[in-house]
């Protein structure tokens, strides 16, 4: 059978430019995506749930799915919640924008992490609301900092109804909160009402250690919505995750018009994962996975280590991302022509800012590429990075 | 293989009423769904499409998807759409909330079909907004009135952007708005303004002849978008389904922050859902659930003739429900206690009304049972109108 349709019209996101070494996509490899053992997994929940499984699903989740999620996350995090606080997503972007349209009102303010996910910024902005930066320094966010803007915020009138991060191997940074300031941010967040919206995509993708707690595991209920996903872990097509949340943010979720009507948002995909999990292919793969993505961390850090001795950075101890420091007065955003000319590419640092800032860093992602294809594109960016330095007129390419 | 899950969360959204023929839910028979073919459409996406299948989808929806679409609307409907004018949706209940969170703004004024599909109205009240019934007499909306109310709305100061109806094979009436009447709205829509969302759930569960063409299909760019499904032609579980509409919304959809950020809302099941109907499933499976519905609707059409002689109403042509007035002065309301006490149920008229009326009608659906309960469910209905009938306090059960 032919592997790829006959028509002209795209079939996924990635756009490949042939001979480059785009690292600007947090996008797993489609090789690595579990092929076999996910069409198992289909054909066994419709095996062992039949015409269940393709009816209308439960508002909040199959039942099997939210079980295995309990299980779970009493094994990956610091605290395991039960089945009413467990809400089936259709992934971590869908999450968010309904967290922020149950939330947010047109004119507020949401304050988000600086750096952090760019594409969260979109789905935020789709809402009508203002972004704001969190006070942040090397070590991340500054909880009493915080604090003091949201008081200031709302002695102006704004509204500040969430925060967002991603406080575990966090995009770009790679970066995870440390365990004093989690502490004290949740309690800002107790103290104030400030909502924090914990994206915790990459907390399965662990390298050198369990990861730390999350923020949720750490709160009073209504304190923290925690959004997992199975897009790093299994595969994003599924659009398939989950949220941890109170009670009664859950039963608002599952009370929103559009899941009353249509029932669980990804019902028949959530008991094909049930059926992926409870068989062992979940823990498979993820040791698979995470195998592959230390190595191509290690391959990465090491080859930056030895083409770009300028460039500073911490090495994740997770996720899918390296955030480099340019040596001044190089700049992400000149850079790039020079890297695209050399058949290397990355998103400037400017991307995961909302204010205007950031352009002395970039991220890699090393999720796309077997170690030998980083090893070039980091040759290449070195490349750049000398004609850049030797130009006559920087920020052009030659 | 055990049928169902040993824990006691809820797996669907359906709850059974044992011993209660329940005519309210508008949901399939769990024992018609396409279990097999369903996972052998699952098994061949896998192993034609590879790590594509499971790869961050195509904004848009999957290239073989929309061309499948292309072709069978083009079979199906007054005129094919092209590619650029389609775009894959976690169903027509998620169409409807993106749709309004694309056109809506908190406090305008949307106008809905009276009556209509229930659920409908609370997708559209999540997004902020005040709704107003369209004007409309016994053969459906008036366009001549609609345009009057939509400039009269409009001089008061309000935003009305758009007019939410189930034109073919209705929710709740089962009727067609007659082919004058849509080329008159159709009219009003694009000298207005007003954008018509065309709610095409049920075209292909047409019983006697083919469904008459959308509004879509008769109008400029611009002027109606309309949400298909295959919640009743395959499996509601799969939450999947698609919208037509001009190329500039499309790309507006496909543009949000969170369809961005995930890629494709239902990518997996989308290129299930290609493979499924080139294989020729779609075709297969649309004609035995045509047959079962066209059987379901003749038995529940003639057990109400036989039984409830009183009650009037129009035989639906193709979808889901029946739509009956009961005779004065029986109310839909107080009627249904005795109902519950006979063992059978239904919805009420004044669900699909946003003003108090309705209460004259009830809606009867026939999708979910077989043709010897529905005569069942419909002799009781008819004891509890006697019993309605002769009680000393109408409204209070015996």
């Amino acid at each position: 059978m032919s592997a790829t349709a006959s028509n002209a019209l795209p079939i996924v996101q990635f756009r490949s430019r042939p001979g480059t070494v785009d690292l600007a996509w947090g996008h797993p490899d489609p090789a690595t995506l579990p092929i076999r053992e996910w069409a198992q997994a289909c054909v066994g929940a419709l095996r062992r749930y039949g015409g269940s499984a393709l009816a209308y699903g439960h508002p909040n989740g199959p039942g099997p799915l939210v079980e295995w999620l309990v299980d779970r996350l009493g094994r990956t995090d610091g605290r395991a919640p039960d089945p009413p606080r467990i809400f089936v997503t259709a992934g971590a972007s869908h999450a968010l924008d309904l967290v922020a349209g149950l939330l947010c009102r047109s004119g507020d303010t949401v304050l988000v992490d600086a750096p952090t996910y760019h594409l969260a910024f979109r789905v935020l902005a789709d809402h009508g609301v203002t972004l704001a930066p969190t006070p942040a320094d090397r070590d991340g966010i500054d909880p009493a900092a915080t604090r003091d803007l949201v008081a200031r915020l709302r002695r102006e009138g704004r509204r500040v109804p969430l925060l967002y991060l991603v406080p575990t191997f966090g995009n770009p940074t790679g970066r995870s909160l440390a365990e004093p300031r989690r502490a004290e941010l949740v309690a800002v967040a107790e103290q104030t009402g400030l909502v924090l919206v914990e994206d915790d995509t990459y907390r399965e993708l662990a390298y050198d250690g369990p990861a730390p707690p999350s923020l949720y595991s750490a709160a009073e209920d209504g304190a923290v919505i925690r959004l997992g996903s199975f897009a790093k872990t299994v595969a994003p097509g599924l659009r398939l995750g989950w949220l941890t949340a109170a009670p009664a943010l859950v039963a608002a979720l599952a009370g929103r018009g559009y899941i009353d009507s249509g029932g669980g948002v990804n019902h028949t995909n959530a008991l094909s994962m049930a059926e992926f999990a409870t068989a062992g292919a979940y823990d498979r793969h993820l040791d698979r996975v995470r195998a592959r993505y230390r190595g191509q961390r290690d391959a990465l850090v090491s080859a930056v280590h030895r083409h770009l001795p300028e460039v500073t950075f911490t090495t994740p101890a997770g996720g899918w991302f390296l955030w480099l420091r340019l040596p001044a007065p190089i700049g992400a955003t000149a850079l790039l022509p020079y890297a695209d000319t050399n058949g290397v590419s990355y998103l400037p640092g400017t991307h995961f800012f909302v204010t205007d800032t950031g352009d002395t860093h970039l991220r890699l992602s090393f999720s796309l590429f077997a170690p030998d294809q980083l090893e070039e594109g980091t040759r290449r960016l070195a490349r750049a990075m000398t004609q850049l330095g030797s130009a006559p007129e920087p920020g052009r390419p030659q």
